[in-house]
């Protein structure tokens, strides 16, 4: 079983990038700490990053033949991407969309997902562990299916 | 180490009260589910379920010096009860906000929580497993406040 | 065939509140008119008064198995208690919103109804007389049903 | 004593008309409903169906000198007739808006209705019920005027 | 020279209809005081009442080929018909929005005209007197054109 | 195999009408080239212009049981007849909304259509060549059904 | 009889700024067939310009005990300035607001009068002559009150 | 002459609750404060705190015999509680809003006071010394009367 | 100690202008009592009145050196005077801002307070009382500071 | 004559992608219609699909030299992708912004086209036969010019 | 060649008014900046400084004469004066708009320029080096017209 | 010193693409007019061109390591591109946002800028020299930071 996992713009800076909201942890610490819960549930990860829309859409097109679902985080395309949304949509894999900070709690703007309708759950305000806690709850839904 | 879930209203009707929405769990067998996992994690469970605003209020104040963070599912009050909201807010414990279905999915109104962005954070979509995995969340809370 | 009659926040104090507004009938003198209507549509009426939200869904939730259908006037908590339409919604029983005043021709927060959606109608602006239509229209939902 | 009965656009192809949303009624099957019921309390009934604004304006006027209130479904224009607002303020009779289906659950803009406010009350969701219950409520406030 | 003058729906009830709002003169003590005026300006008039818009659009129409400018009361459909703003931008002669009551003092819906951003200008709450001051107002733009 | 087709208000002015926006066709002229296409695609047409809405929506009812489909533009109804929407609704007929102008590139107010959700497709902005894609679209609709 | 004329801000550089706009008379002009009508009317007429918010006031309030009506062109003051509104509200005269371009058809800020709601009238689009028709007005509502 | 003073939700952990926005006193303290100044005025107090809305309501309804008039901070109620309204404008007493904080400079969505509109004044800002010139204020009123 | 006490627009015509709303007591009298209560609380008092926002402003920049504190009434300019909001922030004083009405009763625009949110706290609804409590209140303010 | 075709993001899975709501047709096979036409009118197809918007600017704006008109389906892109917008309104083509979908009919957020004020037309709701009567109706357009 | 520059409302207290957001620099020491440059590019500069609504539209009228251009900081009249708009419209001169913050990222009503639309360009966010390229821009301006 | 220019959008069809609007200058005379100043200001460029959101990103991200500041127009990416924005905020340079067109004088969307509140300072409406202003500010604040 293979999940894929998408990290959206400027998470490639983590642990640089306004420690204060988004923790300390890089992005390889996260992606480490992933590896690891996946080995404990038997699950094989799929990570990449990306800064740009157009290659978040193709990812999850061509992972679509290939994964059981996805954990995303858009990132600031959150708000926004409508794009993304129809290419999640359209793939009919359970999905969870994770956020490192609260964004409740953060500016106006950060409130509103367009990509959460059509996402199976969403996590988010646990820094590197919205990520872990995302894992564990795709590999329920996929298995539970 | 103890922990406050509080199942807000309409929840003790859960399994019977609309099951493609919320599913087919009771609440009782989520309590059960959440116990079990609470003795894995080594950590004490103080259960409660109400219809009345003031009286979660009353439960939110009265826990604060026993336990040490909180798992909640406003239900509807979600969407108004800044009372609530005060009440978490002045605990200044770890919180986090779990709904069975995904909010964001649902009608227009459900989209928005008066109470999140005083929440350390939220999940929501996963049925009975958005309580399995707000358990996990709060006790990394606390244990790495 | 059973019908739970339930009176919202300060709908007690009918005949001495705003009689300009809501009549000189107290709460009494329509609960008499409605018994007398009830004997001669042979229903058996349970009423209720409560200024509690967190009560009017537990009567909700409890009359679920004994009545057949609800008439209920939520008085304010018609525009904002998301608690009580969902304990409405779930208890999957044809009910009839009232009011004695016509609420489109108040303050602008009173035309909204956010438990309208889940009843099966609405009747208002008839005094206590929306009482006696709303019984009226709720045995013969309950009949043709 | 008599009553003008409208019936505003596209209900004259009713129980043709999307049955699922309102009825298998016929219209002329509620019109005999009305009639046996004005025969019962005694009131004379004046119906009258238009797909024209103009049409309903003149109608409510000419009326004005012969009827003693008006039970009037404005269909569509329910949304957006000031004009039709206006007589009906004008003509200072008692007058009962109805609808066949609970507006309140159906599309966003069938939620306000800018005739209401000028109307003595609204009664909505019943089918053809809510012909009978606004005939009932009509000659109610007429006697008690 | 000809001027059109449309006095739109519910006007014709002028004198009975809420006095308080509109004064005690009726629509033909109003035409008699126009046409007074109207000799004095050397201006012959064509006065109509209509409430169908569609007739209000045939009327403009038609006179665009006789008549020199327009003087025209929408009444309600002031705040709603784009279609009748539409056939006055489409005769393209100078015309004139006259109101009887001063429509920003009243209902919230009554302050927008959706036809006053075609016509040459407006004038409103001088109550008969909008009309002679509205004929001297388009004597004036069609002698100065 | 017969088409509706529905001029709805101004149109009949077209060609006189602003020019500058919606070409420098007459109606008739427009009307020909229909009928010309009607001939290669073996349809017959019914062609109808009103100012009148209830006309409009009398016009669509008694069409229903003879055409296969309707092509309508519905001038400025467009933007408000909720009623012309309920009447199409109502046929169960394929409809096909056509413009002359591109509604989205002027005013704010004729960027919303009330009649697009409940027709088939909307086309716009092509002169009176809308109308000669309407029908095409509209027969391969009524064939491909 | 005397009446107080009011020119707000910009008004005085009329004829120089945007003749396009406001047309090519001056401020001297009009004032000077203001008084050709005043003199005609029997009526005294008392003319200020400013650009001062306060200025206006001061003006209105002293104005009280000496003149019977006020005609005011507020400028851009009309769509904010409550306080010119106060003003005119507390004086109790009547007042018709006048302006020389029809405020409708321009920027959507212009389209709504914060004073309008307390003058007795409003009269717009006519250039000078706006003023022309508001003294009419004026000596209308004073000779008749 | 005695007041009735009713302490909202979340009122209870004043002095402990947020002391960067609502000071160190707590309740306790405030209340001696209060009945100080009452002994000073020669007026008697009634003091309750509630968590629960519809107790809140019950205070008012049963108060209304006994007391001259209310001191009340609806808390977070102030911004939702439509039926708190409802009870004070029934009771018809004069009554005086009072916060600790200025609701004014925080979120967004403490700056409405739906209670406001039926209260008598509203006072906010001070601490403690909202209630002792609220008070002060509600003697006045009352002895005014 | 010397506090300033700015009245704005239209309070010089208190007594005279609308004493429904605004009482029958003139500023003179609210100024004696005002003293009065000064003298008692051994505070000095600097008194203006002012239509024009600017001076306004150069009143609150000039006494910035001399006064402790400032009650300040803005009328009108409450609604949208950025200006004076900037100039009360800059000061950097305790500052009241007092209403004679409840402006929560009245117009939806005399809702906001542009003000309150740099101010320290507001009053309104007392009439002139407001004003003695308001002194009261900035005395408490500053002799805590 | 060229025309270049835009299918932008998620059209490549066309087919596969909610068949209910675009269609069983995939992508070869819109553009085989598409040159079959393209063939009988005489007209040279370029065709690119993309989902990047990017792209889609970089092929708008190369393809200005060598084509004489766009035909755009621009995705989910059609609700908020101003750059691509400005690049359509750059090159000025004549261009037809297609969907295969009604989008009226749709979420709400589907019912803006931020692409559409600067296309010359739009036409939508016909699955692949929107392309076939948007490359009809741009051949003509350019034709025509 | 001459210009003016506006200093509005409050910047008389600049440096000592919160420099936190504003700077140190004194108005006096920001005049001398700019005189320096206006040396340098051999420019006449005419500086004001006012509180007053009414004498900047004041200034700005008599300027007009004199000087070939306009920099002006509004203040916050920035936010709703529509008289300063008006005028510097009224002067047909070049005009440079300019702010020492970076009104864009502090609160929401700052965010909106009623001028700016009117101005030839708009500068914020360099403290006193907005006015250095403001100076610098419109010396340009001017000599490029 | 090495400063980061990033062209948005469709810059790279500058003086081709509505040259109305943007000027005639090509982006190259534009980068040339900025290499001049650069050498007068001792100061590196490093300039980029992209239609590219996410290769803006990139650039902005791989230059924080070389550059000392910002200078970038966001072409149409201004309005809805919150992932540059968290691009900028991240790198915590300064940065200034620049427009060759008077964004707040064109269509409502432009004058929103999502990536002001997180700029240093914004310049807009002068040309290329918008671009030589930026250069300008972007030093000094360097040179002062």
């Amino acid at each position: 079983m293979k999940i894929l996992i998408i990290h959206g713009p400027n998470l490639n800076t983590l642990g640089v990038r306004e420690p204060g909201v988004y923790g300390i942890d890089t992005l390889g610490q996260i992606n480490e700490r992933c590896m690891g819960l996946a080995k404990e549930l038997d699950v094989e990860l799929e990570i990449h990053q990306s800064n740009h829309e157009g290659e978040i859409i193709d990812l999850i097109q061509s992972a679509a033949k290939t994964v059981k679902g996805i954990v995303i985080n858009p990132g600031a395309y959150t708000h926004y991407s409508y794009a993304i949304r129809d290419a999640i949509a359209a793939v009919k894999l359970p999905s969870v969309e994770v956020h490192l900070s609260n964004i409740h709690s953060r500016e106006e703007f950060r409130h509103t997902s367009v990509i959460a309708p059509v996402a199976s759950g969403q996590i988010c305000g646990f820094g590197g562990d919205s990520y872990i806690l995302g894992i564990r709850a795709l590999t329920e839904l996929i298995r539970n299916a």
